[in-house]
């Protein structure tokens, strides 16, 4: 196990199957757990339908005196009406009765399958058998990940440290992902856990941020989900309080680092996935003028399908920038595969599409690069192919 | 062939095979000509990177005293530059030598691959050909629907006639469509010709009332093409010159029954599509919203997969409707699927899914009806489901 990130100091998770998922080697509960009163922003779905446990959280960020998240998968507690408010807020209060504290100090996500009650017969037993085997290990923060997985074929982890004033802050982060996912936050749940001092403004700030840089830049199929939610943890055990704008910044870094890994984990295990694909669009006005284009790119379902076949299409590349709303003419694009100019200024060039389609029948990842010429804005997204197995893994459908 | 649609009074048309297409027995070329010259209105893709055929005819429209369109299949003739802009142009000039006008009164559409120049020759040898079949009759009119496909599998014609003052007017149109299909105009080409007379003014907003709630109300996949058109043709030939606003409205409602007949066979025809998908989305204060959520449902790849799986899954239904960006609540929202509730105002409803899917199964033909409390507006859409042939039809390469 030794090759598993560790948690920051201060932390202790957990991870365990209670029962809501019928396979017992499937773990469905997952707690993070902060020793002292803590930092906790969050960043939530955007969707108008959102879960009860976004309701309940949402309320409870940005918070000085937080202490944990409890997670459970297997069973989203979506469109469920009052009794879901009920039922995510007796969740954390099951975990507050144990760990000592308030229930509004405890965050709450749920993820699974929408329109269910939430088990609480389960939960009554697991969550209190979850927060005894509460550790600071690597083998305790694997098993919140693994807690927290739905259709995910693997934990998603990241680490990354920093040396500030002769001590070392470290931030840690899991996510699942697999389904659903794109911006403003799809069926994707992440905890990111620091170490370092970081107030409830400064957190918050520096959260969204790392949201709109990764997990807010990956689309799998453009059906942004009910139930997302993403949370900063920061505990101050490590003994650093950042006192400059270098150090400050160099945990943000670190920080944006770990969101960037794990959305793009997110993306390496979408459902069906066969292709990994990075898009960076360069070369306009406005930052949110390159993301639209990345958008629809990364979405455009013929450019998927193209891609998981290989097709070195730039038409439908460029087209789908055509038709995004952003004001462009065909004559502002170039456009290049995996390092080969496909289309200059307007006009494809005259490329060997069957050598380049034999590379990206071989090379997994695949990078998509446009480049304007008005202006100086730029976004890096990332997305997946479509495939016939997405489309059966999402067409299965058993009563 | 007696029970092919007519032409109106006034058109001629061909199709054939003039070498684009390497198969003989698939036609690449059609005519629609006016004996007279006849009122023009169109409307086309807008998408920003746009063929120069669509180029060339937005510039001649409106026109009082057009004489026709030509089309092409088998090449498009987009990202072709001002080669591009000269072959589309020569094209006009080709077929106004020949039925004696200037180049300015024939309109031009090509369809097919797009980045590759047009093949002059061929067209140079058929479109003399073609001019030489034009024909009144029924056969001629079926043989240019043909000439316009391309992956389409079934030529879509549609005809309405009224009876105004004793006497009869037509309606005829022909379209093609197939993949590409998006509001604002797919890689669909449709040209409606009547025999009633109607000034540019009235024809151009007759026309683009009608698109608006027929081929801007259907999708495939949401890729806006580069060299979508619609073109109507008037040529007063029936005598009919509307003195009424009755008189107008029933040709009106002729010309919106052609135009919705035409894109539903589009949608029909989709590729890959297993299920044909009704989408009525009501309630709403702006039809604007109920437009924005019902294009949201459509092109949700988790909605056209489940309905592709037969599953009756009202959480990826609303969820869609959540996140498109229309201000509402989950309270505020029901469902039904082919007749049977399954979500109402907020929570699901106890229903028969296992029955539902059974259904769906046999049926392939799907209503979603999602009604909500906040005002009057309504959009009907029509999509498809997303199979696994689509997605192989669509990743296949060959160079």
């Amino acid at each position: 196990m030794s090759d598993l990130p560790p948690l920051p100091a201060g932390f202790r998770t957990a991870g365990l199957h209670c029962g809501i998922k019928d396979d017992p080697q499937k773990l469905d509960l997952a707690l993070f757990v902060s020793d002292e009163p803590c930092t906790a922003v969050g960043v939530f779905t955007q969707n108008r339908v959102c879960g009860a446990p976004v309701k309940v959280s949402r309320e409870r960020v940005p918070a000085a005196a937080a202490r944990g998240v409890v997670i459970n998968s297997g069973n989203a507690n979506a469109c469920t009406g009052q009794r879901g408010i009920d039922d995510a807020k007796w969740m954390t209060a099951l975990v507050a009765d144990r760990i000592g504290c308030d229930a509004e100090n405890v965050l709450v996500c749920s993820t699974g399958v929408i329109g269910r009650f939430l088990p609480r017969e389960k939960l009554e037993a697991g969550i209190p058998r979850g927060i005894e085997q509460l550790a600071g290990t690597q083998e305790a923060f694997h098993n919140a990940a693994r807690g927290m997985m739905t259709t995910d074929t693997f934990a998603k982890q990241s680490l990354r440290e920093v040396a500030i004033g002769g001590k070392t802050v470290r931030v840690s982060g899991a996510a699942k992902g697999a389904a659903m996912i794109a911006p403003n936050m799809a069926t994707m749940l992440a905890v990111v856990m620091t170490d370092a001092t970081l107030d409830p403004i400064a957190a918050k700030r520096i959260l969204r941020h790392a949201v709109n840089d990764s997990f807010n830049c990956i689309s799998v199929e453009g059906h942004t989900s009910t139930s997302d939610t993403v949370i900063l943890l920061a505990s101050g055990a490590s003994g650093v309080v950042p006192s400059s704008q270098q150090e400050l910044l160099a945990i943000e870094t670190a920080i944006d680092d770990v969101c960037e890994d794990l959305a793009k984990q997110i993306i390496r295990d979408a459902e069906g996935a066969g292709h990994f694909i990075t898009i960076d669009v360069r070369g306009l006005r406005e930052p949110d003028e390159a993301r639209k284009i990345a958008k629809a790119i990364a979405e455009g379902p013929l450019v998927k399908t193209a891609i998981a076949g290989a097709d070195p299409n730039w038409g439908r590349i460029v087209s789908a920038a055509g038709y995004c709303g952003v004001d462009l003419r065909e004559e502002d694009m170039s456009l290049s595969l995996n390092g080969v100019p496909i289309y200059a200024a307007g006009t494809p060039t005259d490329f060997d599409a069957a050598a380049l389609s034999q590379r990206l029948r071989t090379e997994k990842d695949v990078h998509i690069d446009l480049s304007l010429t008005l202006g100086d804005a730029a976004c890096r997204f990332w997305t997946c192919d479509l495939t016939a197995e997405y489309v059966r893994l999402n067409s299965e459908f058993t009563t």
